[in-house]
């Protein structure tokens, strides 16, 4: 990489889940040529990419691959796949890196949005909010039922201890949380241990916590990493002596939660509260989740704010621009 | 006050809306008498208290100036007013003070819950957190209906600055947003300024801020403080920018926001969110508020919590036990 052509150069670039207008205009003031437009599966089998050479996603579109290869021709194709957003569990970025394909994407722009929906859910849990209103709405007032529980007091339980974890882990401590986190890719010397107690058994955080909150990656390491018996290890005691539950937040990706075992816990009482913003399959079909008392959720909506789409869709564009420029994009993955 | 006798006297104590079972025991074994019954507003009226040295209520129970008449008689009849819990507006002061009967609240207790149920509340609208639950319910998948906006960035307009709004205050405050404040009653200079600023004029706070909370007590002079007028001097742009559009949320008393003028609002869009936890009527019977999607609400549960309870009981326990034994109770108000 680090190449510098001695003039830009200008591309098309497909842009398969949207981009904000401002991001737009920034591009096609640079030169480019945007084709806005979703892609089916079979078309991108079918190598429909390889008439470009750059791609923007989000999640909606799967950069497996076989789209990958499809995407690369004699002639040139893609040689850069942008994610206007954080995870890269829709690319092959391996598949990606032998074919000389850049990856990017815009790993702190939706840090914020997913920090605040989290602390968001896991009170909307403890306190019973989407139920509540829901009982309001039936005409029911249901105040005597609806006793909840304080987050102040608690052990909070953070599954990986990235940028996202680290700012629900400021909000939750200054909320009377105490925070464990697990993450073996990070050093635990580097952490500010006043604030967290990092763990190197993940068990021991389903054993002391009685919250949790998922912030791993998807990966064959991490499915179904919260499971049965895991769930069984948690005491529903809190650190303050109260009988609060427990409590399981995730806005990380489907799959990390076994979505079996998590309705077995509730059902059982394992589980207090439930409260997902992703799914192990999106859309949700016919998921049984949805019809617990006690579960609630959002449809992947955690990076679904005007400031993260904004800030998502300037950090790609300039990713973009950098990678025309013939630069190294400054989140390259690969 | 400040009154000693010889030996501690022990009483009969009417608990009209519950206590805790811990509670119950501490003033059983200090050899009170327990009624723990619910009367109707006419019982009241007729005097059924004066059968008691002591009343403990929550806000289910009226202690009109009526009441207390009628629950003071010549033989006795009560000389003290329990309110387990922090809002007097159900217990005529003045008159229980003309009286001499003493009255007590419990004013820490469901600090924290009240505050945790209000950023949960306002998390919960400005990311659609139950109108989100209600689609997925529903089998639609409303990601693309469901942008929301960060609080990070913005500035937070707390009328009333108490215990629960200065709690609410730091937290959102370690969230990123500008806290602006409006109390009549608390003195500017003792707040620190360095996380907060103060303002004389309570309309400057809907000028300049795009969510609000309410945090001041029920009075003639709070009612139908939040009106028509000044909902329409919010601006809808956060200091960040963002047309976030506008957010008010209460977890305080019903009546001191005019329901009528913010479903007005809400249905004009002046208003993009409204959360309540409190409403002009009690139970809530046929509001229309409750079938507005950018509505969501709660039974008035911020003090609903175990802990809060649990803290209240104890509390009100103790009080209780002071003024037998002929000591001042250490909250009391008159």
């Amino acid at each position: 990489m680090h190449i510098r052509l001695s003039d830009p150069i200008v591309g098309r670039i497909a842009v398969t889940d949207g981009i904000s207008e401002e991001a737009l205009l920034m591009l096609r003031d640079a030169g480019h040529e945007i084709e806005l437009k979703h892609f089916e599966t079979s078309e991108l089998n079918e190598g429909i990419l390889s008439n470009f050479d750059a791609v923007v996603v989000r999640s909606a579109t799967m950069m497996t691959g076989d789209v990958i290869r499809a995407s690369v021709s004699e002639e040139g194709g893609i040689k850069f796949i942008g994610r206007a957003g954080v995870g890269v569990d829709n690319i092959d970025v391996e598949v990606a890196t032998e074919l000389g394909v850049v990856v990017c994407n815009t790993p702190g722009s939706s840090t914020r949005s997913v920090v605040e929906l989290t602390i968001g859910h896991l009170i909307a849990s403890t306190r019973n909010i989407p139920r509540a209103d829901r009982t309001l709405r039936n005409g029911e007032w249901a105040k005597a039922t609806l006793k909840g529980t304080e987050i102040g007091g608690k052990r909070l339980g953070l599954i990986g201890f990235g940028k996202i974890a680290r700012g629900v882990a400021n909000i939750a401590s200054s909320m009377g949380m105490e925070i464990h986190a697990y993450d073996p890719y990070v050093d635990a010397d580097i952490i500010d241990s006043a604030v967290y107690t990092m763990h190197n058994d993940i068990d021991e955080i389903f054993r002391i916590c009685t919250h949790i909150s998922i912030h791993c990656n998807l990966s064959d390491e991490t499915r179904h990493l919260v499971n049965s018996r895991r769930l069984s290890l948690m005491g529903g005691i809190g650190a303050d002596g109260t009988e609060c539950g427990n409590h399981l937040v995730s806005c990380a990706r489907g799959g990390i939660i076994d979505e079996t075992a998590a309705f077995d816990a509730l059902h059982s009482g394992q589980l207090s509260s439930l409260a997902l913003d992703v799914f192990e399959t999106e859309p949700v079909d016919d998921c049984p989740l949805l019809h617990h008392e006690n579960f609630h959720g959002t449809p992947h909506i955690a990076a679904s704010t005007i400031e993260a789409q904004s800030r998502i869709s300037r950090e790609i564009t300039v990713q973009l621009l950098e990678f025309f420029e013939g630069e190294r994009p400054s989140s390259a993955l690969n």
